[in-house]
């Protein structure tokens, strides 16, 4: 069913809260991998209390509104709707622990007509309830293809961000490990279709597939290294286009191409040299 | 300084409560590596809330008194103190949520003399809240080897249990990630001895070291695995000395000598060739 975007771009979403301590914080970092290297002090201030700062990346799970598509008012055919797109804004260094209340709304609807479906924007602002500050703005682009409407598709989405016609300047490789879905999904993304074999088949998939959000992580925290020398205060925005899933347990191929203050980023599943990611850009300071 | 025996026995701990969720009984079960085979059912009944079971050997964490050997009332030289030798009996399969209290009490003090220390032996009984019942028995033998007295060593230990001389029936192998201690210190045990590589070089260790509850829930999973077909009811009780740390990242090879309804069990680091666990003996039902 096509969508009434009027409606859903006036939809107002209760406030979603959530209170979390450094053991999230850990679990996060650990759900991505890192603390792979667990004596190298550049791991370590993520994964261990004592002198902690959390990956700005983190961004993506705080103060989730939970599975807000499933809502039956707003007409979203989600068995049938993909993640197309991720994007986050830090406007400061996520707190190691505090009270946090996300502000949701859908900013935009694109109907690309019935064969492409509709692209939903949704847009989360994440404050620190102790301060009142503004820590992160999240973005989501969801390709909801069973809501394309019967008219010629009108406006055409913003053109994707363009990936350098030259070699990258960082290639960084994370073998990820067979459980790590299972251990991203405890910071929030209970999904069955990242465990279950069945759900996954039923939504045609030979085995569960990673969280894209982990992904997201995965190559957030090569950004982290490579382009902000480990300082989350220098990780300003990180917006990229899934491709494809990867599969727990395949290596994922990060790509950094510096560009002074952004860097155009994508990212294949190496043993099927298959993007996972493409178009991704991020704002950094140097 | 020698110990107060008969004001250790007769000490009193306040009981200590812990009430923990589906997602706890998971995380402690990442934290041995289990998921490792994250599409085999066998693995994923501990690792997903779906038709979810807790690991038996999560008996050890569960109502945790913290770290009662730092009270000063009880003189212990916990500098100088080695966790010897752990056991656990379990009396009905682990709830996979719930409210517990833990009852804790010094059962025993053996003085070996001031050469070798005196043996503490601490018990805790762990109860579900809500249906008063006995769930499991934890015990846990200190080595305080700044508390051994003067006099010549009185009350001899009991003999270790035997390792049969003959092959193994069962030898298996599991390679630790390089952040298990990361990991499985989330179920509760912080000491800073497992993640910090400071205080490990303090403790004369060359990196931090895997927890010894760690290494014994990954010899359980191996029991749980080889000699009671994955099913925590068949899991009784499992008791074994710890002969020497586990660095994460090594493998451990676990041997099990199955004898009707008990099992002997041996573990090793495979990389230094280092027994880490001996004369463990596990009492199944068949």
């Amino acid at each position: 069913m096509p969508f009434d975007s009027s409606y859903l771009t006036s939809h107002r979403f209760e406030p979603s809260l959530q209170t979390y301590d450094a053991k999230d914080v850990i679990l996060y970092a650990l759900g991505l991998g890192v603390g792979s290297r667990p004596t190298d002090p550049a791991h370590l201030q993520f994964v261990y209390e004592k002198g902690l700062r959390a990956l700005p990346t983190m961004g993506v799970v705080l103060a989730h509104p939970g599975f807000w598509a499933g809502d039956p008012a707003l007409g979203v055919d989600w068995a049938r709707m993909l993640h197309g797109a991720q994007g986050l804004t830090l406007h400061r260094p996520i707190p190691v622990a505090g009270n946090v209340r996300g502000e949701s709304r859908i900013a935009d609807v694109i109907d690309r007509g019935e064969s492409k479906g509709a692209l939903l924007y949704y847009v989360r602002d994440v404050f620190d309830e102790v301060t009142g500050e503004l820590v992160a703005t999240v973005r989501q682009t969801l390709v909801c293809r069973g809501n394309g409407g019967p008219g010629a598709a009108g406006r055409k989405p913003p053109a994707p961000h363009a990936i350098p016609d030259r070699r990258p300047d960082v290639v960084t490789d994370v073998a990820t490990m067979a459980q790590l879905a299972l251990l991203y999904r405890l910071s929030g993304d209970l999904n069955p279709l990242h465990v279950d074999p069945d759900v996954a088949a039923k939504g045609g998939f030979e085995a569960p597939i990673l969280h894209g959000l982990a992904t997201f992580g995965i190559a957030g925290f090569a950004l982290l290294e490579h382009a902000c020398g480990f300082d989350p205060a220098r990780f300003r925005s990180f917006d990229v286009r899934f491709t494809a899933p990867v599969f727990p347990g395949e290596t994922i191929r990060t790509e950094l191409w510096l560009e002074g203050d952004t860097v155009a980023v994508r990212a294949r599943a190496v043993e099927r040299d298959v993007f996972v990611l493409d178009n991704g850009r991020a704002e950094i300071v140097r």
